[in-house]
């Protein structure tokens, strides 16, 4: 952390005047240095040409630092990951912080590092930024929103139109981890446990995916806020329209999930379907690739877990199905009410 | 207002779940309308070729809604703002809430409202977003995050480094206008008056002054928080380095403000060269075109009371000086401090 004369955020360091220009200059341009960025405008001026994404988030986790990450390394990846969803190829950051009086500088400090580590590893350029200051009690120590602007991969043909009856569901990783992590270490939930989020830029493997196979990827989506379950159900809710509707099928037993995860949503009473994940993506594909994809996928970053868990069908449209382990079949629905609040 | 079973935002409407969902659908898609919204994916796919601008603004103002606007306004307006300083045309906006729990559907109706009509007038289209809900009391009411896209005007060429000795420094309105609004309404300082704040799409008068003047306008900026001395002194201080150090002098009896806001602020103490704008931009621009384009400003929305107050200097690199209307000269330093938090 750079020398400073001050220790902790103060009203005056969203003020736009000596002291915002004191706290960015402390180190913060210098450590998420970039041509872009070092323009100081209000803006950045970006060449693309062809077809680009564009995505946002605003992350407002509790705890702000938690086991495997912290809500700077969430606000990179969870944005890359949503261009990486589009079959895109994150580019550019936006990076906005709304921060409470009396953040102190250390911890600001750790989630800016934090955030330059994670735009690295995926690759991306932080290249604007805005920064204001709430009073204490108005805000809670530090939200982020990052937006995002990717090229998409010439290979890409990526929307829920294209899903497709006898398509496969492929999930990348194991389930529901990430929401546990977060929830054992709650105010009022704490249990034992070593379980780590699994935030992580996706976009890499993603990448690697659709330069192999194309648009035999008919449909990618990250199960965040409501889990696979409202994902899911996303899906079979906008594809109950038009000539073809469409459900999906899953199967239980194929579900990867940590022992460790499973036990803990068994103690709460909670189904892994619902929980939140940061770096696992779904990926509905045709069929004859989902083989070849689910082993190609198992020996990239974040892929070891990857496995086929359903498939589209145009049996029950509009609705999610799950078979159970002994065989017994329920719909899931989205997810109702509210499991965790502020867990991304 | 459309139809609803809740009338208040809760924890839930943050879940990712069917409140999400229902809230969203509750005629906030059909109220933001267009094709790239409509794809409801995790980011929007926009065809764009050449020079992009990219810039991010969180709005944290408090109260939400004041005199001649709403949070939403700004939010929309703000980002616009930013974009035709670049040298812009703005074209799409992403936008994401952070919602207090408790804040009533009506309220953040009226806020999308004031979303919906701005963006119309910008002649920009809302394409992507994201919605978080906090506990009561981890936030206030509603904090928004615009991200904006523009694509460069062709004759536009806008640096700090264009900035050349002899240009000249224009206004193109009144200033101090929409933080004396502000201040006027907030808690602790209320005082009579019928200010309004200035708030205002500024790109199409941009837009039409980039047609006719091009490469000879050299920089913009609005001065938003830390108001136009601090703007003023930011460019001051970016070329006290390298061959050309240059400084501004300024002409405290050619600044336009209203008499209500001249009162209001010697009423306070404060000096309008610190208050904040919104719907104001300074530009530098070569001194053979100025008056044309003074002249050409004043006939354009919002631009009828632009004026020339400074020109550029070597006189005093790194420098803000004031002539005063006596006749006396004094350096203008940045914003110290904070003189009122969330004007923006």
């Amino acid at each position: 952390m750079p020398k400073l004369d001050f220790d902790v955020i103060t009203l005056g360091h969203g003020s736009g005047g000596t002291l915002t220009h004191k706290l960015l200059e402390a180190g913060v341009f210098d450590l998420l240095k970039n041509p872009l960025l070092d323009t100081h405008h209000d803006g950045a001026i970006l060449d693309l040409t062809g077809k680009t994404a564009f995505t946002t988030d605003s992350y407002v986790i509790s705890p702000p630092f938690f086991p495997g990450g912290t809500i700077g390394e969430l606000a990179v990846n969870g944005t890359v990951n949503d261009l990486a969803m589009c079959g895109a190829i994150p580019r550019y950051l936006s990076l906005s912080f709304i921060l409470e009086e009396g953040l102190t500088m250390s911890e600001f400090w750790a989630v800016l590092v934090s955030i330059k580590t994670a735009a690295d590893q995926a690759g991306v350029q932080i290249v604007t930024g805005d920064t204001k200051v709430v009073e204490r009690g108005k805000g809670d120590r530090i939200f982020i929103n990052t937006a995002g602007i990717g090229m998409l991969h010439p290979k890409a043909d990526i929307s829920v139109g294209r899903v497709q009856p006898g398509d496969k569901l492929i999930v990348s990783g194991n389930i529901a981890t990430h929401g546990m992590a977060i929830m054992s270490v709650r105010e009022g939930l704490e249990f034992e446990t070593s379980l780590q989020s699994d935030t992580a830029p996706l976009n890499h493997t993603v990448r690697t995916l659709l330069d192999e196979f194309g648009p035999a990827i008919h449909l990618l989506r990250d199960p965040t806020r409501g889990g696979v379950a409202t994902v899911l159900n996303e899906i079979a809710r906008d594809r109950n329209v038009g000539p073809t509707r469409i459900g999906i099928d899953i199967q239980q037993a194929s579900l990867p999930v940590l022992e460790e995860v499973a036990g803990a949503c068994e103690l709460l009473g909670l189904d892994p379907l619902y929980v939140a994940n940061e770096g696992v993506f779904l990926a509905i594909v045709a069929a004859d690739v989902a083989e070849r994809f689910v082993g190609r996928l198992q020996t990239l970053p974040y892929g070891e877990s990857a496995a086929v868990i359903g498939r589209v069908t145009t049996e029950h449209p509009g609705q999610v199905v799950l078979t159970s382990r002994i065989g017994g079949r329920r719909v899931v629905s989205m997810l109702v009410g509210e499991q965790l609040p502020r867990i991304c």
